[in-house]
């Protein structure tokens, strides 16, 4: 039978007495299901690799720019605070792509990717008491050791432990590689390597969920969909009625216009140089649309000019610094709030009068939404499973492929086509 | 006998029948008491003079940097929507120097400052129901009309129709002044001109106070005090057991370390070049003090080197442009935030690294203190009043002159001596 994840659920039987390095093909593609008998299944099989080196395929990124190659890999248990988590669903998001590219940054080859991805714990390591065999897991970018003065601020999710690292690109424990292909260590990307049918993860970065959800929807909200959702709903907090701009209507972007329609807001004018953009946009809630490039004066000045002074709140979601500035300076005096989210480039300097801001213009900054991933992504989950939040996630995912063409989701994105592709793990 | 304000109070008598051009001469200079019967007899006095006008005394400025003149003036009636006010005692603030000097703005000439005061309402203009002649009240630098937008929003206290406005030399309903001196009219200064026994003001910029309130200290919350101290209680909101930065130490400043101190900041750092205002400042809560110039590093490094990071609020009260980029950069990342409260220069610009705000920084301006003069105002007084507020205003009056030597008052400023400065008028 298939569950909601469209995954087959059935009987392991016998096949399960393992050798002490476990191969991925006596590993069944089924380990997920809503049902509690299937759960039962999924930690039997778990406890049976506890341990041992799993092999498993994973898309290995051997030269940057150049398509993954799916290898066989060892993946080795986790170690003390860390887990071992068979993934499911993963899917591909730009900070993929771009650290892929490596235009920018010191290169880190071979690498495995991946960063926004579903699945279920396979092994804890010592000490691990939080999460067990089977529970139902994302995988997160940056972490919540809660411990840490951030985590145990109620204002911050920007964890001294576990805070995002694009150059660490070992586990932090002993600073080693869990992943061996062709007899090398292959480098971890983000804590994460979703793009592997295993991968190991610091429980800091692992956040429990309800294992009611539909794995290949929630698995969007590892990343970027949370990243631009939270932004509306935890930062720019947008009143009922009132008016919202959102710069860059990527998948960001739209979920950010996501949050401002689920706020209630009545105006939510895109603003994005691709027109072609605003047909999709309108699912997203988005009511009006701006192109910079149709105006002969700076974009701020068309949106105050539209809404009177100024939108409530705006939400930027392109990295570019003139964007950025815009974002600002679009937001009513009084009480405005603009949001930043776009990762800008190193050399941007945000330039604008002091008097924008003593005008009590509110300008701030959001990383991940400014969600907790352990503590507040279960809740958003929930929140999502139980219908209390109108949250549609299926219209971010535009296409699937099968892991075997991983590829395929890179042509999409650099050729700018959908908004998410769900890469389906073990097809 | 004296009532709280030092003011004589007895009984005004039989002389109350007025030429129609009332002078000051005639008129009590004791209008303020706790007691009800007082108020009855300013109340009974202050009907007499209604509808005509009255020759009082005001300091005028007849050009700029000069020394203040006073000058027999007469005072229109109020208008509709106005109100005529006995002024007992204003204060002297930079705003007042700063126009006086009119080194960098329009000079408009002759005029009466002043827009730190504290009186009664001597008579109120047509369709004035708010207000009536006897009500104790401060006249603020700028409105709330309490009908635009702003007025509507919780967040705004910048009133569209009353907003400060430096250029603005006439009053709001008929462009004329109700000033006249030697024959001239006397120009006005944000629709106070508190350097008069009697100056005329639209009801929107008038916050009526609680009667007990001693007014020789209370006159002080019309602007520079509440400013500081709403920067701290009502935006930058430090919590108990926080730190907080304050960069400059002059009235201002010192108010929202006051606001600070009140709010249960564990660490007040105030920053300034002049290190003899470091004494005083400790009187203000302040715990330690960094002067940049002691430093061959931004003080933004200073200070987060002190305090593991950065700093919980930081409020920046100089104007100068440095010192507001040091405010947001010494902010702790995550949860920090900057409120910037001094004017800048007409050609600054407000400059950083975006990554900052993305860390999850925060950069806000105020006006005002976020307090709404009509609304807010009152409940501010009445929480010194009754003491629900450990606000020590006391520590801010440094001078007392008689309003003979209201030039003493420029002096003690332009010299740098001192916070406040009390012009006891009438006397």
């Amino acid at each position: 039978m298939m569950n909601q994840n469209g995954i087959l659920v059935h009987s392991i039987g016998a096949r399960w007495t393992l050798p002490p390095v476990f191969h991925y093909k006596y590993y069944p593609q089924h380990l997920r299901s809503s049902t509690k008998r299937s759960l039962r299944v999924v930690k039997a099989a778990m406890s049976n690799t506890a341990g041992q080196v799993i092999k498993c395929k994973a898309a290995v990124s051997w030269e940057a720019g150049k398509p993954l190659v799916i290898e066989e890999v060892e993946v080795a248990p986790p170690q003390a605070n860390e887990v071992r988590i068979k993934i499911l669903f993963t899917s591909l998001c730009h900070t993929d792509v771009y650290f892929w590219e490596a235009k920018g940054q010191k290169p880190a080859f071979p690498r495995i990717f991946g960063h926004e991805a579903a699945g279920v714990v396979e092994s804890v390591g010592e000490g691990v008491t939080d999460l067990k065999p089977g529970d139902t897991v994302l995988p997160v970018f940056t972490g919540e050791c809660k411990e840490c003065r951030h985590c145990k601020s109620e204002e911050s999710n920007m964890c001294d432990l576990l805070r995002i690292n694009t150059d660490r690109t070992v586990m932090l424990s002993d600073g080693k590689s869990r992943f061996i292909a062709k007899g090398k260590p292959i480098h971890h990307f983000l804590g994460t390597s979703t793009f592997s049918e295993y991968t190991v993860a610091h429980i800091g970065s692992v956040a429990k969920i309800d294992p009611a959800a539909p794995l290949d929807k929630v698995c969007v909200l590892s990343c970027g969909i949370s990243t631009g959702l939270g932004a509306a709903i935890n930062v720019a907090k947008p009143k009922k009625g009132s008016s919202v701009a959102v710069f860059g209507l990527g998948a960001v972007g739209l979920a950010a216009a996501e949050g401002a329609r689920i706020s209630g807001a009545a105006r939510i004018i895109g603003v994005d140089m691709n027109p072609s953009r605003f047909e999709q946009a309108k699912k997203f809630g988005v009511t009006e649309f701006v192109n910079p490039k149709d105006h002969d004066k700076p974009v701020q000045e068309v949106i105050a000019e539209m809404t009177d002074g100024g939108v409530d709140r705006s939400i930027e979601c392109t990295g570019s610094i003139a964007a950025m500035i815009s974002a600002f300076e679009c937001v009513h005096d009084g009480w405005g709030v603009a949001v930043l989210v776009g990762v800008p480039n190193r050399d941007d300097s945000f330039k604008t009068h002091p008097m924008n801001l003593l005008n009590e213009r509110t300008l701030k900054g959001t990383f991940f939404g400014n969600f907790k991933p352990r503590t507040d992504l279960p809740r958003l989950v929930e929140k999502y499973v139980n219908k209390e939040l109108d949250l549609q996630l299926e219209k971010f995912i535009t296409h699937e492929v099968s892991f075997s063409d991983i590829n395929k989701a890179f042509d999409y994105m650099l050729k700018g086509e959908g908004l998410r592709c769900i890469i389906r793990m073990g097809a």
